[in-house]
């Protein structure tokens, strides 16, 4: 153990007893959007993953499952997350097998319904990706979840494998989730949390279709826990408006608030948290599909070059010292889901300036490190009936994951 | 355990004893064709499967290798069989390994005597799938194995892997055996199989160059059962010819009978069991088989299109609702070893009706379902000096597989 | 157990014993240089693969992790190190997870850094394969290894993974430790490879671009034995000059020899042991790095002409049974790090003549066969404080690794 975590030691079995009291109950349930949940069952799944990244620390084994599979269906490509999912899976005792689809097509009804059961006669979980269609990935995890209740219902199952979303065209939950968990510990507990204010702004790119999730996400999970979240993007950029409907009702429930601004200074301004990321704008992403539905290649590089020039009007959202200045004693926190496009570092010109990232590095690298946790906390919360009493066992058993 | 499951409970310690009265000994051999097996050697496998599959579903761990590799040898595309392979390796304990060749090139001689010892230092079972070349496939299973048996007598390897067919040119045999053993759940037992009509046919699919081994290997097994087998197929669509003969042999011995027509109809009166399943002529496979070694595009494609004209004559090749109504009380049951073709489905016309197959769905996902214990069943088989014994000990610990 | 390797059956409380007193401190070190090492550090992970290679035959469980990650980052084609990287971390207990770039991208830089941190959350060993770039192999290593120093001194890693190089621009040390391996074996002990006589000589191919690593890496680790070592190639295809540098201290240190020469015949005159095996010109791989960095396709395919008609000049260079009477007593053992080019085998005309290589052929398999073991103990030197006492634990519990 090094003298950071050391730092961060919780006392596990006060936490496992304060999970126990949540009585929170995902069991045979899904984890797809985190706006489908209640609190009790989000800091349930919180709690596991810092319970498990405890363990992980002080070198206990959790595997518990001897045997069983892992599905990993990504539809788009990934590194991190994958890894994140193989970690996840590796450390609750799962073998990952991935399911490679041909990236173009997009399987539905009877396939779908029959692949979910043909993949999962020995599987427990089954991860998915899919964020670059606009109404498609949310819809494919569903369809999946309500084969498996199908072939789960029928017999066909001797277990209903949980679906978990690792990125879909709506939510990123197993990345706002490892953002917040970050910054309760960053600020010292969720309560440090309320009154708290972050910039979700959009940030110049010089690529184009990044996804939507992760500021949807974000503004989404962190009104629930009395944050001021401000949302700032050029003209145009906007976010699906349900998403906006949803953060505007958990800040009125949580005592928050949410804003929406077309300026990146002003949401920057006294900013406890900044979070500047490239997106596309919705209409674009809507476009896109359409135009990838009907393979239209030509229409796809017309749309990627309008969007660039679009994009370039906007290339002063840098995250830059100056901008930092503004935030709150010039020294907000700065999060990122990763890779970042840093100016003169990965692009000419990107999200954030080299200096800015370089002072950020290691707290961005800390913030993907609960990844793992929170996906193995989301496997458990919906594969066991009573995840407190395991966990109490492993932890009184105790034994060690390397010799 | 759902109430499906519940009424399938076997008597675990009854099922481990008559596996060790049937003393078959298949330690050390590979799986690679039914028909090289004795009666007693395909009761043990499937005995195995049966015993692995309750205890799954009773939470008993299984796994009997602590640590150990399983080579994965897919020579054509493969979801389905690729998943069960995982599952079931994934179930002993065993880690998959792939072994991706270049789809085109057909390794032979030193190459693939070196690469088999190569790949199986710590290896338990290569599990190999190579079914689009007639004369080709069960050719170079037999070359992997003799070369693993060379490794293992020189001293190269400290143990012999075994070889498990996952499809050849000849031969299914794990997919027939787990329609064997859904047939025999089906039905209560082996011994309501005999006598019992099932009609194994051809049917029309706007595809080309479907292998053999599924038709042949249910003629070459299902005439071992005492059961009525009436293979009926378009003429010109002819099956291996010395498939035939077995299934001649096989019927004779064990008082069935086999019998071939070019009529669906015929095959489907009074059928208990119907099997309806697309395939390429054999004439058409060997020549398939030349062109490919001969990488002429411009003569794959003109058979392709031969072939589709060719097929699309037979298109009343469909088992439809009509066509049911001929079987026995007009409620045979119905057999795929997907994914089908379903009319109006996953193709405009196909190999069976949409209402006929949302009918049996459910049934043909639990034929699906033996097969990843089919395919663990020929492992222990082959690996094991004495399974009985293994079988109980595990059994008598009885370690949660999931907690 | 078979008769070949009871012959060799170690007594492995003594060896353990052995191992303790040596003393070798490679915690939290990475294996990339066999020349960076010790005497003491080599010999402490050759006993530790013997003492590895003597449990799997006596199948005891060695798996010493309960979870964890191995990432497999393969910057060339590969199957059999592939597969021995998977074998020796499925023994230790790690589950292997492919880390797959773009072929052509050689990321650098920033995306090293935090690509390294990314996929090492829960992982133990990142083994690398980066060979076909002259300058750039180590490099990439080592940028590997300070970033996961980095990552694990600020706290982001909970344990440093070990980097083992799986065969670099500069060295293969997995390859000819293993060849070291069944040489001390074959001739009896360490200490009889004393005054032994090895020629390392360049042989004809008919590819070009094959890797400078195995002849270097076997010309500095030989001389370390004590060995007398004869390099020999035609003009123009010299090695790394550092790696001679090496070989000419290590030989003068251990009383061995080292000798250039431009002959095959003069180099198998009265040797012990001969490896013939090709490579490209050192300053072709140069040449080669500069094109494929520039992507400039004609300049490649105009030096690969260049270097076949080069090739084809020194076609003679086969080690056939001609040659082979000029070893000692005509009986030298021959090396090879496989696949080896087989004149009317894998090709025209080679590295090896038929005959040869078939009387050798169960050696080389042999010799491969110590990879898996070394790879095994090299992750042990690098992540365990003291890899005596987890050994002796395991040894006195000796746990089957297959029931």
């Amino acid at each position: 153990m090094n003298t950071v975590t050391k730092k961060n030691i919780l006392n596990t079995e006060k936490e496992i007893k304060e999970l126990e009291s949540l009585k929170a109950d995902l069991y045979h349930k899904d984890f797809l959007l985190t706006w489908e949940k209640t609190d009790k069952e989000l800091h349930s799944v919180l709690k596991i993953a810092e319970i498990l990244k405890q363990m992980h620390n002080d070198n206990i084994d959790v595997s518990m499952f001897k045997t069983g599979l892992a599905v990993s269906n990504f539809r788009d490509n990934s590194t991190r997350t994958r890894f994140s999912f193989a970690s996840a899976c590796n450390l609750l005792g799962l073998a990952v097998q991935d399911l490679d689809e041909g990236k173009s097509q997009i399987a539905h009804g009877e396939t779908v319904r029959e692949t979910a059961n043909m993949i999962s006669f020995l599987t427990e979980v089954v991860g998915i990706r899919d964020d670059m269609f606009i109404g498609k990935g949310h819809t494919y995890m569903k369809e999946v979840a309500e084969a498996l209740d199908d072939g789960y219902e029928n017999g066909v199952l001797n277990q209903r494998p949980a679906v978990v979303n690792l990125q879909c065209d709506l939510d990123h939950p197993t990345q706002t989730m490892s953002d917040l968990l970050f910054l309760k510990n960053y600020f010292g507990g969720f309560e440090k949390l309320k009154g708290k204010k972050i910039a979700m702004t959009w940030a110049y790119s010089p690529s184009y279709g990044k996804p939507l999730s992760v500021p949807q996400g974000v503004i989404a999970l962190m009104t629930r826990f009395g944050m001021e979240v401000e949302l700032a993007y050029p003209e145009g950029y906007d976010l699906l408006p349900e998403t906006l409907e949803i953060a505007k009702k958990h800040a009125k429930a949580s005592g928050g608030s949410f804003k929406v601004s077309n300026s990146m200074e002003d949401a920057f301004k006294n900013a406890d948290i900044v979070y500047p990321k490239s997106w596309a704008p919705y209409a674009v992403m809507e476009k896109r599909t359409k135009l990838l539905e009907q393979r239209d290649q030509n229409g796809l590089k017309e749309l990627e070059k309008d969007c660039l020039a679009q994009n370039a009007k906007y290339d002063s959202w840098e995250c830059d010292k100056k901008k930092m200045k503004l935030t709150k004693n010039g020294e907000a926190v700065y999060l990122h889901c990763l890779p970042a496009d840093i100016t003169g570092v990965s692009c000419k010109k990107g999200e954030v300036s080299a200096d800015v990232f370089e002072k950020y590095r290691i707290g961005t690298y800390k913030e993907a490190g609960y990844k793992p946790f929170v996906i193995a906390a989301m496997i458990i919360a919906c594969t066991k009936k009573n995840p407190s009493e395991i966990l109490k066992a492993i932890y009184k058993k105790a034994e060690k994951r390397v010799l």
